[in-house]
């Protein structure tokens, strides 16, 4: 269940990726998983926080994990990229 | 003590600040906190990663809190800002 409520945190505007986790949390999930990596990471922090001051104030953060991804460029170094992923969880009723 | 070991990542290159959290733990501390707002979240994470794969593997991510700063702009705006604080922490021996 919980690998299914996954929302990669790109390029696009913030609201686009609050919008997708009020969706998961409407259809029922107990919690969203947010995972960013290089730049994008700072705006899976925001997606977090604007959830939790602006729409659902109930959300906890669950568990906050940072890593590392090895990426293949298209000149075929290997770069490491640092990536989060940010779990917000429903209390339970 | 912890207090004091707080280490604020903007925009200088990622080495200052493994550095500087190098330099904190080398003269004895038990935890290095880093700060970052903004875009400079990512880095802040590019940092603690960078000090566990490569120059600190022992140090480990005790705690990750993210939150909100009211930012007041030259215009005399208020702007909601996320931050990110990182506390890394070498075993106890």
């Amino acid at each position: 269940m919980a690998e299914e409520n996954v929302i990669y945190v790109g390029n696009k505007p913030v609201t686009n990726y609050v919008l997708a986790v009020m969706t998961q949390f409407s259809q029922g999930a107990d919690e969203v998983t947010l995972v960013a990596r290089g730049r994008a990471i700072s705006r899976a922090v925001d997606v977090a926080e604007f959830i939790r001051n602006n729409v659902m104030p109930e959300v906890e953060v669950k568990d906050i994990q940072i890593g590392t991804e090895e990426i293949e460029t298209e000149e075929g170094d290997t770069i490491s990229v640092s990536t989060i992923s940010i779990t917000l969880a429903k209390p339970s009723e």
